[in-house]
């Protein structure tokens, strides 16, 4: 047995609201806890822990098939063995497996001595995503490598870049125990969009990321809309407008879906909103009698970390 | 005849690659000059220097349009002169009615001790915008009343900011003399678009405001390519792929249409290769015959000014 490592790799909120498949960020305390050993045997072995639907066939498991992308670039036939402890659910929204992708590539990079820097692993965790998403995707593995707000600008070539926030911004995030798959969700977008909804986007997008460099609130708060993908996901997500109108009157800046949803995150700028939202979201899908989990926390600036 | 005013608009890079419809700057020592007088009489008189083409009559003129659009609100009967002296000539791309129609409205509020605030003043500029685009604009008027770079993110409610971008970005802008009507340049848009060209554009629009708001050179120049207007109307200007290419080759961070063309601008991190792109741009055009002005300079931060 080789040495052994234990990482953290965040949960992560892609999109952000206008910023639909190039923006998103990591949260804090929540995400998948890895611990990986070199395995002198060859091959790759892995043991799920809270979600044993998963497959733990490393071809079929997301974690697996980001490290075997690595070790094929490296042209290395090292085994490995892990074991993911995973705290989100698969279909959550908030990158449940973008952080086993992530998360694994991570990890073996440290066990190999980094041959890689963070931002070269992104693309063997987007082999992890492709595998269940069917196109490569690095909305959310770009955030729980990096950490921050990132955005991918162009995926050809490959081109994820961390951009400003304001460092007093809190996330709320709802996360309802029932699922969506992203495939699913995916689907039902229209193929073909009015250029003039295009426009109302990305001057949104402009104004989000404009907004975040410059701490500018109220400017955030008006620029988290999306106009093209929530109005036909949200459809999906029971009580998604009570949950929005209580999110904005207790404060915060703006809500949307995280990801593919089904969970929905505010924005705010202090704890104590940050926590009222919380308290809305929860009486929203209590009264709608769906099971949830609430999730506080500010933008994780670490990204996938080694825990020891 | 009552008190009179010198003022000066500056002309305008609407777009700058992929911000079609949102986003502007402002340039240095090129514009309108406008000088007013209040007039006991009543009613808007004109009198045109530099474009005798355009018409005196002030319910036809932007710049009469625009102001009387503010008369209306202020529910005024206040007469005025004025004399629009211009230097950049209509079609050109570079907001050459933007700067009459906003150059009016703030010299005439100006003159009536200010009643309106430069960012009030953007919807009365667009009224004469509208008058000859058809539909209300504000990413010409918005950058030459307030200078800067300016994101027009909403047109309802109307949103127009200031965005960040660094002190030492240089803007060549060269103008054929050719003439591309704006309403013909909107016609051969498309209406629909591709989901994933919008979303790659959306990227691009992130990455320049980003990039210009932490003054990261080499992502403004990787963000600054517009994937869905630039196709369809570099088609109109005559040698754009070679400018394009020239542009590049001389150090440029990017290079697109200014506006609706047919001018075209490169921007810059200094003098010296803002000067050399203005050559290339010069020898491509003057290989193809065509008159051409080049016009070099660092945003305008002032926009609208009064000279005396």
């Amino acid at each position: 047995m080789g040495r052994a490592i234990k990482i953290f790799a965040p949960a992560t909120v892609a999109n952000i609201g206008p910023g639909f498949d190039v923006l998103g960020l990591a949260l804090q305390n929540i995400g998948d806890e890895i611990e990986m050993q070199l395995n002198s045997e060859g091959g790759i072995k892995i043991t799920m822990i809270g979600s044993e639907d998963l497959p733990t066939d490393p071809t079929k498991n997301v974690a697996g098939v980001a490290l075997q992308a690595m070790l094929d670039q490296l042209g290395s036939t090292q085994g490995f063995e892990m074991t993911i402890s995973k705290n989100v659910l698969p279909g959550s929204g908030l990158g449940s497996s973008a952080s086993s992708s992530a998360g694994a590539v991570f990890a073996a990079n440290e066990l190999l001595n980094r041959p890689y820097t963070k931002t070269e692993l992104i693309q063997f965790a987007m082999a992890g995503e492709a595998s269940i998403a069917g196109k490569p995707h690095a909305d959310n593995v770009a955030p729980s490598l990096l950490g921050g707000v990132t955005l991918v600008r162009s995926y050809t070539p490959l081109d994820v870049v961390n951009i400003g926030y304001p460092n007093d911004l809190f996330i709320t995030v709802v996360h309802p125990q029932i699922e969506v798959k992203t495939a699913d969700s995916k689907k039902i977008l229209r193929k073909e969009i009015p250029l003039e909804l295009a426009v109302a986007q990305w001057g949104n997008v402009a104004g989000l990321v404009s907004g975040f460099a410059s701490s500018d609130f109220e400017l955030i708060g008006r620029s988290l809309q999306d106009l093209i993908v929530e109005p036909i996901r949200s459809m999906l997500i029971p009580g998604f407008h009570e949950l929005k109108a209580s999110a904005i009157k207790n404060g915060a800046l703006g809500c949307s879906i995280s990801g593919s949803g089904p969970s929905v995150f505010a924005l705010s700028n202090s704890l104590e909103i940050a926590q009222q939202i919380g308290e809305g979201f929860k009486t929203v899908f209590n009264r709608l009698e769906i099971d949830n989990h609430i999730h506080i926390s500010k933008v994780n600036i670490e990204g996938a970390v080694i825990v020891k």
